[in-house]
């Protein structure tokens, strides 16, 4: 499978998700798309209030929406919104507690079919090297017109 | 592995869920506890706005977050809150495009041992008998005191 | 999704998967096709030799390939041999040490979709009702001529 | 966490694992141990027979066996044989068809506490970039003398 380029740059999937998918910044803008590359892409998601649990640390339903969002966003760069991909499968490993900072995920695709890609996400605390969240997602690729 | 009666009633887990995870309802209260009983659990999401996608349909990220409470839930009702239950690893099959309407999960636990719990959610749309979602997890029990 | 009746009897399923895997016997026939129904399946796996780890416990690949042929006789009962699935992904908890004995498996489809097909199997030792492996699967179907 | 230098040599690992898990090479030796690094481990499985589906693709039990053995064998090399890990939960994505050759399996523990280990495991084909499966596991680590 060649790496080609990806058919949108940061700043056009940036805007792309901010149209299509508002409702991803309810009570806050909080993700942030920091960079894509062939089959990659890169977010970032503040330590915002909405994504707490008591005592300050972010939760699970946040790190998995933002596992969701990054490869969502790796296979969207990559063949532009030509067909929306659906999510069919996704798989956590909740590795450490995360520090109170933002989370910085990591997705790369694994696989690039027609009907189907499979990725994983590395998601780490801000500034720090160990994983706090692992994941592999499959999505479905709709006929592209 | 026999079925306990649960060390906690549905009145009693959803005052503990209100009092220490007040952040499940930032935005609104929208997750109910419905019932608990040996190993298992039903709770309902409400249809609302903070839990959608454009065009209305819920969020693979809010459907996420109901199994986690589901399977913490029943955990919890099961041995009482003597050991919080961590989450290690959850996996998500999603099945079919959610109703515009409230989601009613069921989670049971598959076992139940010292260190480690196992349980499944069957997630489904209020009044429809297909499944939208189905997930397996992993919860690590510390030691109990 | 309604429920029809399965394109293939029990004794169909049974000699296509002789005919077309031999290898699955290979060693020994220890697979065995008990029922087939809508969207169901049950499979028989001895307690034989090649499926041992050291002190007699049947091992944990053992027990993946049963699940997975499991699915597989599901999927295939219920459509035919019109057009053969392929294993897309597969997710197992391994719950309990299993009985020095066979192990029965029980494979339910969730969905059956023109692209993809989902499933759950429930394994336990003969004559135990607990759970000694939970496993889901999903499988693509190519395209039906 | 910090990585260290694994207890087991490459020689002392796969000595251990053919005297405690002769069963492994029941039909044929095909299993290689090839290197062992910090919380690193790479096996190689030949291409035989024994592993094979009809048409000779290497069949997926064949995979999820390799891949199981990988992680048993990273987490086995890098604490040593005083505690045995045991299988609690395996993910696999079945990205491509093998190629008619040997595999090579990658496996990497994402960490490794004091009662479960996580890891992944890239398998290839010898010889090749694209990767055929992509496994993440979890073990249970019983109490350590």
């Amino acid at each position: 499978m060649t790496s080609h380029k990806p058919a949108m740059s940061r700043e056009e999937l940036s805007a792309f998700l901010d149209r299509e998918f508002p409702q991803i910044h309810f009570g806050g803008r909080t993700y942030h798309v920091e960079e894509v590359g062939p089959l990659f892409a890169r977010l970032r998601m503040d330590y915002h209030e909405r994504h707490l649990r008591p005592g300050g640390t972010l939760s699970g339903p946040a790190m998995m929406g933002l596992a969701d969002l990054a490869l969502y966003a790796a296979i969207l760069a990559q063949i532009g919104p030509v067909a929306l991909a659906v999510t069919t499968s996704l798989t956590f490993n909740f590795l450490r507690k995360p520090e109170p900072r933002a989370l910085i995920a990591e997705s790369r695709l694994l696989k690039l079919g027609k009907r189907l890609a499979v990725g994983e996400v590395a998601i780490r605390s801000e500034g720090h090297t160990d994983l706090v969240c692992h994941a592999t997602g499959t999505y479905s690729i709709p006929e592209r017109r």
